[in-house]
């Protein structure tokens, strides 16, 4: 920091004091309401907003993967915000369980055009607001508290008569949010929300909702949740009420803001799909309701084709969806560490296993995954591209290629020995190596070169092979051992658990020679296990350094 | 959710019982100690890891912005790392006050190696883990809790004895983590921590670094913070511990656990600037420091060119930063929406009035801002692309654009009057518009085109207007009305407050003209006063629909 410490015109926030919290011994056990704000808080922080096909196709996606409630616009800030609006009700474009809501400030006259945009929609939420923060009504409105609070107060006034009078034939709901809740006195917040709802007069058959906006992130998320539970302690007539929340991601907490909230007493979230939204964005739509679905609790959206909700997102606001955003970037369901692949690795063996055990599906034991939090199948992405091998794998990842790409199950000694091969080779050429180059390099190291004699015997002495059958039965086992040793090879075999059906019916032998000098590997694949235990053993004896002149094609 | 509901498989976390738990009421007064992990877990994620080059402008980035511990690499998982390691040493590259570390897994020969890799450093830090939850327990290492825990143990043990031999003429530091400490049952988390520390033997002149992380981020921050407030409460020889945290960003809630845990008792936080790192990636250095900056708490990192951090990073990682990232996304001190910018507006003429009020500089008086949690300067961002003119700006953006860009101080209903000129263009273009589009549609409309005639009279009858002049005399605006009412024009005038110093001479007139149809406005620009306020006043007819014959180009 220079001299002049900027940090010095910054100030702490003071916390709520708030006695015998409740909100962190509790848990999150079951979806709130959402609302997607997509179209309204997220289309008017893009640097271009969304054209009417576009806002269409976001419509659609919100409405296909199960969003109830959507804020369409704010028709009397654009016009084509209105034109939006009014193209959803005259084409009949909302669904019988689809609320969709429409923004607008605690002005007369703007309060009249947006209900007369409203008009005709078979179910409105109505969303008046006004700024309650100190901040706002010093600088930006030069009000004192009581015309703050008038101010709602007439407008919900008029949302009243106008709603009485131009919506009287689809269903209407009404939701006020002080803005900047969040930087608002506490008792200033609960006073204007009263007052509202002495106007609104809410009852079982007119609820209302409370929307309390972080507009700005300024505090840590507890405080948030705190000043939560506060207006759950505190708000009257609470049983006709929906606490809804609003959170913004300025401090990068947004998420967190949510959850602490949940637990706090809020019924109801807004936000946009990937975190779109003003400045560092809305919260996380996604996030939250995968967050849930990773602790067994349904959000009620379905997240099974990220994908495809990402790229309309993607589509729709012109933002990428950064490569690290939790459970829909690119690079979350990758491993590049041998650690952390070795582990997952042996994670999959053991769901095998207890399904095995179970006699049930893979799919139907509990996740449970070294570094995956979910299972990237319940979000439509494939395993394929999750191992990565750079000169940080270990043999787990390489493992893992092999066996899922090509279907090569690695002995464990064979997997040690092929990763440094692999790791020298992303050392030397100083990037990724892609799963083909993975194979080219077994192929290279292991397996038999095309177009080279297929049986390779040392003259003379004889070869200690342990023989690792992939895909063989005993019956094979048993004509190699009699074979080779008749031609100066002592085997050892030992098996691989059978192969999964419908798999190819190549055999696959690991030959792990003992030489003078230690251990040597060999691959081979063949259609008979024998000849593919012989390409494997001829292998191993070119590694081994045996002189060539040693070497011939041909039982000893 | 489709019928298989593989929501099932998942199953929510088991809070801590934690009787009078202390952090929810605390705050964050001061800055921990900080480590970055960018060139280990940050560079282990990464698709094409660092090359020494960028390995080293990272490591002196880091260096420069005030990091005074580093972890270097991962030695015995990449020759890469080893050599790096190994150059900053031998390169005498390490500050004086900079603590290098290297990460090892609790293995006997993999320690020794390390240990030989770190001999030569002025100062460093050997970094000890082994994973210590069950699922690791069971499916990775196949061990139970005893051996777990003598894997720990062995290690110090071998880490104590080598470094005693090994690294006697630097300054030597310890840290344990027990990887997956979030997912590993408390007790068991404090047991093999004390059985570390029954052999380390802490003490005031040999501390121990305690390192507790989130590997996958599983649970919320509440939960995590829960966990660190008891490991707080129960670590024995708490005075020589450092109470350090490594949190992971698998749910978007790292920052807020990092911030829980700091108030609940973290000492030291282990980051990656930007949050690169495994998967969804590593807590995020920069939003966490920034986050206290905001508080009025020095992080004793410098953020003050943020834009030069964020780009060596970019470079680095090979990863963008979202636009949306907190503090340094390109997006997050942009408004676009109309009252957003209005508010800034007034925002910043609030601070300039207090300012002057107190006889200081703006950047002295305390930060309190509309939609803008800090100062874009103080980040070294300018404030020229904070406002973009969509459909959705409204007249505070249009008059922010107009000021910052070309020093034109709009009177107030001028910027009405032309906000809807822009907004219609902006519809038309379904694009955002650029400061220079704004300028040409202002010319268009209220400047007199160059090659016109310079005045232009209404042929007969008397006009009344309002002069809006901005940066004009008393003595200027006694002139003005003089000659102009000779002409048939009557003139009322309006001071604009003075222009700052420096700004250019040339005066600039608002003419508010009154004709039948109601206000119409013109501008215009001159050296001379009377000459500027003409062109306001000719410009204002040609836009009133006054026919062209009545217009002649003379005193009427």
């Amino acid at each position: 920091m220079d001299a002049s410490r900027p940090v010095e015109r910054y100030s702490n926030f003071t916390p709520l004091v708030l006695p015998g919290r409740a909100w962190p011994d509790r848990r999150i056990v079951s979806a709130p309401r959402w609302l997607s704000t997509d179209l309204r808080d997220g289309n008017q922080s893009l640097a271009n907003p969304m054209s009417p096909a576009r806002k269409l196709r976001m419509f659609e996606l919100l409405i296909d993967i199960g969003y109830k409630e959507i804020e369409v616009g704010f028709p009397v800030a654009s016009q084509d915000d209105h034109d939006f609006v009014r193209l959803l009700i005259e084409e009949d474009r909302i669904p019988d369980d689809v609320w969709i809501s429409a923004l607008v400030p605690a002005r007369d006259e703007l309060i009249e055009r947006t209900i007369q945009c409203l008009s005709g929609a078979p179910r409105a939420t109505l969303h008046l607001y006004n700024a309650t923060a100190p901040l706002f009504r010093r600088v930006v409105f030069g009000m004192d508290r009581e015309q703050c609070r008038e101010l709602a107060v007439r407008g919900t006034e008029l949302v009243k008569k106008y709603a009485d009078k131009e919506l009287r034939e689809g269903d209407f709901r009404f939701q006020y949010s002080p803005e900047l809740f969040n930087e608002t006195e506490a008792d200033f917040s609960l006073e204007v929300c009263e007052a509202v709802m002495d106007v609104w007069e809410p009852a079982a058959d007119r609820p209302i909702i409370l929307n309390f906006p972080t507009t700005v992130e300024r505090s840590l998320p507890s405080v948030f949740a705190d000043q939560i539970e506060w207006l759950d302690r505190n708000l009257s007539r609470r049983e006709h009420v929906c606490l809804s929340i609003h959170p913004h991601n300025d401090r990068g907490t947004g998420v967190a803001s949510a959850e602490l909230a949940l637990l706090a007493g809020a019924q109801r979230i807004e936000g946009c799909l990937f975190g779109n939204g003003e400045r560092a964005g809305n919260v996380c739509l996604v996030t939250l309701g995968m967050n849930m679905f990773s602790h067994g609790v349904d959000p009620g959206i379905d997240f099974s084709d990220i994908d495809r909700i990402r790229h309309t997102v993607e589509l729709c606001n012109e933002i990428p969806v950064h490569p690290r955003h939790p459970y829909g970037g690119d690079l979350v369901y990758t491993s590049f560490s041998g650690s952390h692949q070795d582990a997952i690795k042996k994670g999959f063996d053991d769901l095998e296993r207890q399904a095995a055990e179970e006699g049930s599906s893979v799919d139907e034991v509990p996740w449970q995954m070294p570094y995956l939090p979910i299972d990237p199948k319940d979000v439509g992405r494939t395993y394929e591209a999750i191992v990565r091998i750079t000169t940080q794998s270990g043999k787990g990842g390489v493992a893992y290629v092999m066996n899922a790409r090509y279907g090569m199950r690695l002995p464990k000694e064979l997997q040690r020995d092929f990763s440094t091969v692999v790791q020298a080779s992303a050392e030397l050429l100083g990037a990724e190596l892609s799963p083909e180059q993975v194979w080219a390099l077994f192929e290279k190291e292991y397996l038999l070169p095309q177009g080279m004699p297929g049986e390779l015997y040392v003259a003379g002495g004889r070869i200690a092979a342990t023989l690792h059958l992939d895909g063989a039965g005993e019956h094979d086992a048993r004509t190699i051992g009699a074979k080779l040793s008749a031609w100066g090879i002592d085997v050892r075999t030992v098996h691989r658990a059978a192969r999964p059906a419908g798999q190819d019916v190549e055999s696959t032998v690991y030959a792990e020679c003992k030489f003078d000098a230690g251990i040597v590997w060999g691959a081979g694949v063949d259609s008979s296990v024998v000849g593919a235990a012989l390409s494997a053993i001829g292998v191993a004896l070119r590694r081994s350094g045996v002189p060539e002149s040693m070497i011939t094609t041909g039982p000893a």
